[in-house]
């Protein structure tokens, strides 16, 4: 199947999405109003796709002078690139499957503008312009990044002293990472597997790597796909949890035997790895939807395999030497972009209106360098705007009931 | 997007379903052995996809002499079919996006072949056969239908004396019925909707029109994936099933006035009607599951619409004078097979082993013209097969457990 | 706790039922009005609690002369006895506890009333009839029988032409046995093992001894609440739909090593015995929802003790040699009327309207001797009313839709 | 019915909690084995149940000298009473209906023994101590507080600068709001509901008022039991996230319209007041499980009844002027604890594990007075406790793994 290049298509891809994002609509008019954005150069490193592009376009119009690149090699869309290119004269630097060196080139690309604020997804951006290019981080008013990953990776920054602006910790906002890691990943991983293989979910082992958020909603949609879901940690607590929610929890290691599908979301690599491999049940279809493709470890599977083919579009058979067969998705990338189409719509609403107001924010705040929280209020903010859009009402507390809750001498 | 016609492409779907069929494996083997189907014409008429494909190459392996076509429209892949043709030397008429002319011309070449035995879908071949080509009647030993829109016409039919040969019910076999229209229509519904639309299903008013199994299936993997479910029904029965399964139920012209997405699934002709897209939320997405395109009244919708578009390659956009907006899937067409890739292979796998054993079972007893069930032996079989490729084992009774089931003086 | 035998208490409970039964309401207006069952005697042997009691006073009501006992000697509510012989002056035979010599003394004293019609609950009270009391058959005009394990008997009965009268397959009912089987029973179950012994389901692993409409009831709450349940069956068919439900399904004898809870409701004998106490998990806990208490051996479990006390009011700890310990609960009857209220009121309101509507059906129809279905009417019938009384609207067909359905000429 | 008494019952209550909390018994070893609780004065305020009396029996044999009384007039255990005293010799002050003067007798009888450390739910005691025995306060070293409740008011008193000693905010720990707010509340909500009611859940209208980690628990449980589940909400975010999760958000105004039953468990008063009774369906049933019995407006709802009365043990009906019911269970307080049996014992385990040392971590860290987080650490102790005791194993990280966590340069 040859990737859709097509400008048109793209173009309506585009106008679906923004149709769906009524959160964004409001966004754009308020930072339209506001104006803070205007001229400001922002380098954005993010999934090129529909959603993605209706953000580009909204900091676009708001003023902003964007150049935009991917975060991963398989996750373009190319009809999308093509429509921001020649429908909104946007300068996009991505193309589906390019190889690693032209991914480093397109990073490159978009710091040759010299931008004033990078939104960074991973954070292979801002890891890049710290090790090679000290020269432009002067100019850089302030970041965000968007993933737990690039959020690990940042810290670990700024904990030896090397983060040099600040940036805001978009993952770290309620109405990103409640909605975006756990609906949105639930749901966008089972488009990527269904479309990748049109097996059935009902009935199989399901093995989860990983109970944090995005990890807990794939074992959320697992289970509501009929799936008898087992689920792996590190962390005794979150271990506890998926129990009590009617998980089997075991080591890796226990749970490859009987798996029909694992899943990894951790953050970590090598979470399937050769003796993982070597236990594996035959047949089993694994898939990634961690942000980096090293949770499963791709060169050792290729290493103790006898025989390695494309058998669909999005599925790779790696035969073993005593005639196992395991099933990679998407090499090992994550599956919900590079086998589907990424999250919900609504869902990037959420995510992006807090990509957007946390440009704002930065740029109207003055900030140390360094990883920063979203305050509560923008949470908020995006939560009412959401609700004001579904036309959803909701309780307000009485003047008696919130003194009540500031009183410590009423009781029994 | 060009539909893929390269065989290579769909000699790989066909080779990954087999590989994932092991009921049907089982089932050529008893086939091969038995002997029964040699030269056997059979003239077949199913959604021809690599999963059908699977079943046509078992019945010619077993020795029939095979004809394929389509039983919709648009539920094709031509890659499948070139692959047929080039691989495994099958006769198929079938073309993604056919008219309506080009698929009746497919039926009679079907026919053209003098079948001996037809394996139908929705009751089209059997209908035709009846209606244009009654010189073709006395060669027909039998035939095989497994729709519950089939099945309707056929007692239709029987009722009336017109039905001319005896046919299996494929669709009231347990192993059939409780599985795909269940489990199968269950997931492969959100395929369809999911690569059609990129929307979220989590926190959606999600109507399904119908709490037959297909409805129900639908009903509870929408509940799995996090909307908030409304089913519509004219049993009282099942309405009160439906009720009590958690989901509110209430009349389709009250349903539709929230509607987020609605999703048809009974059986019958316009279940969504003008009445109701006068009355309907705007952005509503329509889609159907049930065989025919006519439960969402189409022709209906149209003349109501002051402008219509194609938004997405699967969404036509429906503009009312109001300014409100319908999007249709896949065209009123099953959205499963039309905007996804059909039911889950595992899924299809007990299905076509009924269909299989069905043939055989018809070829092997005197049967009357009639529409006759399956019998609960051959479910019990397929079912035995099943949990022995999945490696489940089950408990028996025992000779005193077996004598106490027999047995009505035990009491108190 | 001593019984409440307190006949205020038992009033009080009565009203609170007959507040919950709108359908038993209209049924009683209905039957009142149509007048058949004037001055018939109907000998009753079911559960006595309050929802019975609200059927043996719409039968009164209506005009039959009326006589009660139990159906299990641990099911009886005292104070509900105490308030239908003082409010109501329905003579009632039962006690909580009650002996097996009085359970069979209160059956004859039902008897003795010369009863034409009896409506009965697991069959002791039809077999008891038929094997001692042949002189008083010429008088019984038909009966109810409301349980699997009844219908079983009594079709075993049949089958060796024993059975000598006609009687209504109440269990049958759709509007029965899909709700109170299912629902009734699910929920019900937990009622009585929270009370039993106040310990948490969620994260437990949580074994359900068949799948037929009780023990798929128990499965979909056990898994409600959090459990990761386990099902055993007998017939491939269910365990097919187990595994496909998302439940892993395994012979006991496997099951048994990790179980935290084993429920029982096959309406067989020995389905949790002596080779499985064995291998059981220390601190399991027993229970049955099954009619009979002889799904777990009871006394085979006795046999293997080393020591047993009761550690709570329905819980009984059996100590096994090598110091493993065994709970189980309300001594192996059915725990959710032993240790719980039964089922919930709602759903008796529909078993009980059915039961009422069969012996109005039984009483104008001729029928033969053997086991009857209730027909589709009745049960249409019942769920129009509970749609009623709840406010529920449903859709209706169109004629052109009803055409539809009965012709088979249109098509693609 | 009369609340059993007998010491001999509590004893049996006491030992079946004490053979399902292993986490204690491997505090319990700890704190003997670390001595800081030798003859430390410990003033309890918790609901008086058998598991309560593990804690207090545990603390007790770690040497520390224990007063107990009541948390709340309800929720005592008269045969524990007993037990404490009888077979423990440990002080108890609390009686099942005590009035409120004898409630605060109680308080003031632990007070009398001049604790040196308070364990409290709700903050009543503390509160107390506070407002009328100052003298007291220099003797305090520190005291736990484990409900939402009341850290909102510790809170509030810190922020004035009246609380004068360490607090240990045990309900923050993730051991405990985590699965005691959720899967506790969650469960023995319905525990309550159906020992009060025997009314069915699946099928009806239930609203859930507050989707904190109490809300959420009834919520997921009722939504497991089958019922059409509602929340109301104050804050957007949650509102946003129970939309997510499936159910209705609406105002408490709308959702009384068609509810069947209405829980709250906010933390703040007048929940569900006059306004609400006026639009409230017909038979209604009002249950609260937040910790003050003033989530309902009891007083309100009084003023409007025409008429009033107990309809079952825990059951209050109301009738209004229009004729409409309302039913209150427990009359308002704590349904899980008045109604049934409190949370399932295995979790209070976790809980009084995080109880119990706190205890232990105060008394061995100088802290200022003020609330004071549990430390991660003793979460992560717990966690594994209780994994261990499972015979649950998970993984742990590699030393390259962690390197991975901890370094920033390597990406795509």
């Amino acid at each position: 199947m040859t990737p859709d290049t097509d400008a048109k298509t793209g173009l309506r891809k585009i106008e679906w999405a923004k149709a769906h994002m009524p959160v964004m609509t409001e966004v754009e008019r308020q930072l339209k109003e506001n104006g803070v954005l205007k001229g400001v150069r922002i380098g954005m490193a993010l999934h090129v796709e529909a959603k993605t592009a209706v953000l580009a376009i909204t900091l676009k119009n708001a003023g902003a002078d964007v150049r935009l690149t991917g975060c991963n090699p398989l996750s373009t869309d190319d009809s999308v690139v093509a429509a921001l290119k020649e429908h909104f004269r946007l300068p996009v630097f991505a193309k589906k499957g390019e190889s690693n060196d032209e991914y480093y080139a397109h990073l490159r690309a978009v710091l040759a503008h010299n931008p004033e604020y990078l939104i960074d997804d991973g954070g292979d951006l801002i890891s890049l312009v710290h090790r090679e290019y000290s020269g432009l981080l002067k100019d850089i008013r302030g970041a965000n990044e968007e993933t737990t990953t690039g959020i690990v990776r940042l810290r670990a920054m700024a904990a030896e002293g090397a983060l040099k602006f600040p940036v805001m910790d978009v993952n770290n906002a309620m109405m990103k990472h409640l909605f975006d890691n756990r609906y949105g990943t639930g749901q966008s991983t089972f488009d990527g597997i269904f479309s990748a293989t049109n097996l059935l979910i009902a009935g199989k082992n399901f093995v989860v790597g990983g109970y944090g958020w995005c990890g807990r909603g794939i074992a959320m949609r697992a289970k509501g796909l009929g799936a008898n879901v087992i689920v792996t940690e590190i962390d005794p607590i979150k271990a506890i949890e998926a129990i009590h929610d009617g998980f089997r929890v075991m080591p890796m290691i226990e749970a490859v035997k009987g798996a029909d599908f694992i899943v990894t979301a951790t953050g970590v690599k090598d979470i399937v790895r050769k003796e993982h491999f070597e236990a594996m049940k035959d047949g089993c279809v694994l898939a990634n939807s961690g942000h980096f493709d090293n949770e499963i470890d791709v060169t050792g599977l290729k290493e103790m395999a006898y025989d390695i083919k494309k058998v669909r579009e999005m599925v790779t058979e790696f035969t073993m030497y005593d005639g196992r067969k395991v099933y990679l998705l998407a090499g090992g990338r994550l599956v919900n972009l590079a086998a589907g189409q990424g999250h919900p719509v609504e869902i990037m609403d959420l995510s992006f209106a807090i990509q957007a107001l946390s440009v704002k924010y930065l740029l109207t705040h003055e900030m140390d360098a360094g990883v920063h929280r979203v305050p509560l209020e923008m949470d908020e903010r995006v939560a009412e705007i959401k609700l004001k859009s579904s036309g959803v009402k909701i309780d307000t507390l009485s003047e008696s009931q919130r003194d009540y809750m500031n009183s410590w001498q009423e009781g029994t």
